[in-house]
């Protein structure tokens, strides 16, 4: 018996699969192009909304003798003991390999935000604390470490990582992304990238593109934007997760921008992303978005043209039903309605993939091989580790912080004492474990106030509650206020619970209307204040709030996004000092609640004043972030230079630690373009560097800045470097500048392509 | 001594103004291309924020000897008699004519967005009032009579109408512009454009365009949208405008769209205006909009830079000031960094515009010629109609309007009894009368107090104004309440109060961070209510307000929007029954303060409920009013019908008033495209028509529907009908359908171009 070329895995995987092709039926090759989500379909309760109507109806011994795509969230879906589970995905794939005439498996995939979302696997912080952390190469281990524990129970595909640039704070999902900077986004976010894949995982890039603009912030609502802010602002960190972080998959957004769904567009899925960017991976759609081009889109008027507009645009796999891939995009082919060369060229993408991942291979098995950890103690390291490098100290004017070890400490407030309080809306608990009340949280998760206890054992600390996240019931103020009153100092733990679909203050679907903080913790931090006993205000969020209100009124301000399992005592060691906090702002923090949108990334008109009776300048700006040990920036020259517009220069400055103890400072490099022939953001960060320095040390830091860094979108759509002056200024924060060197470009205009350099490289003690 | 073929009026405009140009010097040319703001280079205070740096020093009697383009607000400055300033403005004239070689006067322009900016001017009801009534017509007549006013005074040209479309509530100018619909905003502002131009005065579309998209709703600040969005909800008023009012100037805008700012837009400028639209008129520059190219956008890095940018792009004229059209771009030419060609262009067009003016004539005289009465009866009678027809009543659900005759009112809030309640902030008197206390309002302004005292002399009226309207002081709370406990009903008259630049709660540059009644009005409607005296609340404002909160606790609800200086006889006349209202919201009344941006023009994803917690639904829909009167609507036929991608169909109905007192209903027509190849609002206005009608009398409406209406434009940026169902709703609100017809467009996409029907004729009795 010969073996089919197919088969072979010694012949290049394009001619195994052209092979493949050439023997499948339609039937067969359209089944590749979906997957299917097998808890929900008989569950419909809500991970997803709109669930319900999208989910077809399916016979599975019938539909997986055509073979199987994908197979969606074996363990997102419901609390399952990892063991058992990757038993019963293995189960599950030999059953699809036996039933087909190929003996192909699914490929299974899994969210992974901020961990795999999965029963017993490590929560770390989420997204908008790797930004915070302003280190990609942390964020890369603990990806490595995901994408281990992804592949141990037999996951090829992970959901992640989001790469949406925050342009409206108000929305729900901004606690999955990494901040308002396309630079900041896209260097962490390829960090991530390279973690997942190098540990055999497929990466996903998503949302591409412009979900995160949403008008008014309301998820799923339109997007109001123009061609420039798409290509300056939304697409970066996808061009640079695919150059630099090699991601293998891509979904395309739910959202519409200008009229045109993404799911629908061809110009993003194919003109750009495979033409433009060379991309040759899969792309997915978002959870029945390809339905959804009918039903609330409206610019298909049938599942069948729903498919024909989402395979036209480029989307190779619907997730996670077959809707509009399975039936009526057969029933189109054979009609003449849709050319069957659309179903060949995803077919092919998938096919190729799966050889990629050796799911065409005759030795592939499904069986998980070796112990299945999914909290190691190692993990719990990195989630330790990034989490205490993502705490920002917003504030401390009059050294409040550290605690005193042997304080009166009030801990009060409704997220203190709450394990949920350091978890997103993507980690297990929060995600499904709510739906299962009876089933333990299968992870150890450290309060704030256990964990303040623990680090200073000889402070006497109290606690009470206050208030709910979001319940208006004032009742336990009183208490609270009677615990701070007779204390030395109380510790505010206020901020969002994370949910889905209104459930939460902050997560997919819990969009708000402004930015004042949940519920009633506002009046408590109020009467907190009141006492006259000093304040520590502890935010534990998934956004920015305003906290104008209180400016000038609290002992100190301390900030920390949903920072995961070990969020607590990366909190506590904060407010005890065993930890020097070294976070930075990945997204402003405003003075008041209303006015937005509103990023940082503005060019003039959005900063002028005189002009409004509203002043969008934040309290806290991007980038900002105190540490207890103090620097001193020394930069090693200070001139005005010339380059070509092809040109590059070496910036180089000299921190040292000039306080008593060991700390960390974050070098930023913001790009300053002062005439230009379109409107330029005031400042954008081309560059940044932690640097982690022992009392008295020194550190020399180098940005190698090159012209391609003060690229744009010009009037034309052509990307360029235009010449004249610019300014490269170092600073602390967005809006403390601790250096400028202008620099002039000289030479042409010039039009640089696909090939620019997107990061500044950064050289350490040259 | 022969004429020179310039002063010959038997010869083409063209043919003399080729002439003149020939004789004239550089800065001859330049002269005509610039206006000067004699009254504010000597004061710098406050009219325009940034003035003060953007005004060019100049020796008057030296600069006029090169001639002068314009001459701007010589009434709008500061309170002068209109008899005095005619004849002030006509010696400028004469020193302007003799002084330069030519003689040429300046064009004289003024502001007149809700009548003449003058002293002792008729105060209309502003823009959003217009919108409100529904009424072209009435409009028309009302700008035919502001026209001659400006006329009789000696000036030429008039700074309106506002065209921009509302896309944010909160923004301050909201109540300069006539609503949140394009085909609204078109038809009336084109109905202003007729009536100004049929007195010779020229009017200004303004701001050409995006203005009203600015982000967060800040004045000035950058807007996000894109090319499908502009070219079918931002420019069809200005289309409308040209085509059918015959506008013979525009004003570009300050903003920026997409990082190109407005005032430096060949395409928009120049492409989409002179050479698609055929606009053969002037283009000119908003206040000191140029110079912001260099100092606010930084896309030009001088004066002379803008000037280039500016004159490319295609404005003609820089007003107020010359800091970029004076000496910097008479030196460009000279140095060969500007062509001449340029300023030939620009002042060809101006040239062209003075002739048609007949200020090129030898016969050209200043002097004002008859009696001068600013605000004569039939001003008055007009703004009195307007107002009428404008104000809304959103609810009366008991009936609790009309008041009873001998009933005891308590009249309470700090908008009953000031007359500057009634007046926008380019009204004079709040415009720049409030720099000038010491000089009297010039123009009668009934309070509501003062009108609702006269309509019912029989009521016991007592008053109390409870609080400032933005002041947080309540110590009037308990007055107010006293008055309130012991009348039979309360009417709260509660608003905003106009001005500018942060002087008032409405108004440029009073943009708002939420729409939450400004000051403590909320609390003291609150308290208000809390007596169980039934309240009417009164609104007299420039945006609508969040109501969501009072939802279900009023007596009845009346939304005024600056009604002008009849405004407090129409609202009286509305609560005691004089008036039967006819007015429908322009903009939609939002349940909530947050969560904006939102207008009615929503694509089927801004509607979506389920995806998140956020509900916009309004709480009075865009076109939503209720009148005294009952009306029954019989449509002719209710059928489906197939008309091809360039036919039309009359779509008839008969509305009847069932009630036993004249009314007026706004029958309202709006289309619903359900399936088409971009996203399309889920309904928008394509047709209205007020019908009033006495008790038992019916009345027959015809729409001629053309296939014209349901163009859009389409993913390659082309203009189209497409082919599928259309649903044509009759309604009485944009969210309460009376009757669908379904229509079924057959044929090819067909392009329409600038050609196409922009209007839905409508006929009568037919």
């Amino acid at each position: 018996m010969t073996t089919a070329p197919w088969r072979d895995p010694a012949l290049p995987a394009a001619a195994r699969v052209d092979d493949l092709l050439a023997r499948m039926t339609l039937e067969e090759k359209t089944a590749q192009l979906y997957g299917v989500w097998v808890g929900a379909a008989t569950d419909g309760d809500g991970v997803a909304p709109l669930q319900r109507e999208m989910t077809s109806e399916y016979d599975w011994d019938e539909l997986i003798t055509r073979g199987l795509g994908q197979l969606t969230r074996s363990f997102g879906t419901a609390p399952v003991d990892p063991e058992l589970g990757a038993q019963a995905l293995a189960r599950a794939q030999r059953r699809i390999a036996a039933a087909g005439r190929f003996g192909i498996p699914a490929v299974a995939h899994e969210e992974c935000l901020a961990g795999f979302t999965a029963w017993g696997a490590t929560a770390y912080p989420v997204p908008l604390a790797w930004g915070a952390s302003f280190d990609p190469g942390l964020v890369e281990e603990m990806a490595r470490h995901i994408g281990a524990d992804l592949r141990a129970v037999g996951v090829h595909q992970g959901l992640a990582p989001v790469l949406d640039v925050v342009r409206d704070p108000r929305w729900g999902r901004v606690e999955e992304t990494i901040g308002e900077d396309p630079y900041l986004v896209g260097t962490i976010g390829a960090a991530y990238v390279r973690g997942l894949e190098s540990a055999g995982v497929v990466a996903t890039l998503k949302h591409f593109a412009g979900y995160a603009s949403s008008v008014g912030a309301r998820n799923l609502a339109p997007v109001r934007a123009g061609v420039r802010e798409f290509a300056d602002v939304v697409l970066p960190p996808f061009e640079m997760a695919l150059r630099e972080g090699g991601a293998r998959s891509v979904m395309a957004a739910y959202n519409e921008t200008d009229g045109v769904p993404a799911s629908a567009d061809p110009g993003l899925l194919t003109q750009l992303l495979r033409e433009e960017w060379q991309f040759t991976g899969t792309v997915v759609a978002d959870y029945f978005a390809i339905g959804f081009l009918e039903t609330l889109h409206r610019v298909a008027g049938s599942p069948a043209q729903a498919a024909h507009a989402a395979l036209e645009a480029g989307i190779d796999v619907e997730l996670p039903t077959l809707k509009c891939y399975g039936k009526p995009l057969v029933e189109a082919v054979r009609a003449g309605e849709i050319p069957e060369a659309l179903v060949d060229r995803a077919a092919r993408r998938v096919l190729l993939q799966k050889a990629e991942l050796g799911l065409l291979d005759e030795d592939w098995s499904p069986e998980p091989t070796g112990r299945i950890d999914l909290d190691s103690t190692a993990n719990r390291a990195l989630a330790r580790q990034l989490a205490e490098e993502s705490v920002v100290l917003l504030d401390n004017p009059d050294g409040l912080l550290p605690l005193t070890p042997d304080a009166r400490i009030a801990v009060v407030g409704p997220r203190a004492a709450d394990a949920l309080a350091m978890l997103g809306c993507y980690s297990f608990p929060s995600h499904v474990g709510t739906h299962h009340p009876e089933v333990p949280m299968g992870i150890e998760i450290p309060t704030v106030l256990e964990s303040l206890r623990a680090e200073l054992p000889d402070a006497k600390v109290t606690f009470a509650e206050g208030c709910d996240v979001s319940d208006p019931d004032t009742s336990g103020f009183e208490e609270a206020v009677a615990r701070a009153a007779e204390a030395d100092v109380c510790v505010a733990v206020l901020g969002d619970r994370a949910g889905l679909f209104g459930r939460g203050t902050s997560g997919e679907g819990c969009d708000v209307a402004d930015l004042q903080l949940p519920g009633v913790q506002a009046d408590l931090l109020d009467s907190l204040i009141s006492t006259g006993v000093p304040v520590v205000l502890v935010l534990l969020t998934g956004r920015p709030y305003a906290l104008g209100r209180w400016h000038g009124r609290l002992g100190a301000v301390v900030q920390a996004f949903f920072p995961g399992e070990e969020g607590g005592p990366a909190v506590a060691g904060v407010l005890a000092g065993r930890v020097n906090p070294s976070g930075r702002l990945p997204v402003s923090v405003p003075h008041a609640p209303g006015g937005q949108p509103w990023t940082y990334l503005q060019p003039p008109l959005g900063l002028a004043d005189e002009v409004s009776s509203l002043d969008p300048t934040p309290l806290y700006p991007f980038g900002h972030g105190r540490s207890y040990t103090t620097f001193a920036w020394e930069p090693a020259e200070s001139r005005e230079l010339e380059i070509d517009t092809d040109g590059s220069y070496d910036l180089t400055v000299t921190v040292r630690n000039t306080g008593d103890r060991t700390g960390t400072e974050v070098v930023q490099l913001y790009l300053h373009d002062p005439v230009a022939s379109v409107t330029r953001p005031d400042v954008r960060l081309i560059a940044y560097q932690r640097l982690e320095l022992a009392p008295g040390e020194a550190s020399r830091v180098t940005f190698h800045f090159h012209a391609d860094l003060s690229a744009f979108t010009d009037r034309s759509g052509r990307r360029v470097v235009e010449p004249g002056v610019l300014e490269l200024r170092l600073g602390v924060s967005s809006a403390e500048v601790r250096h400028t060197t202008r620099v002039t470009l000289t030479g042409a205009v010039r039009v640089v392509g696909a090939e620019r350099r997107l990061r500044c490289e950064v050289g350490l003690g040259e």
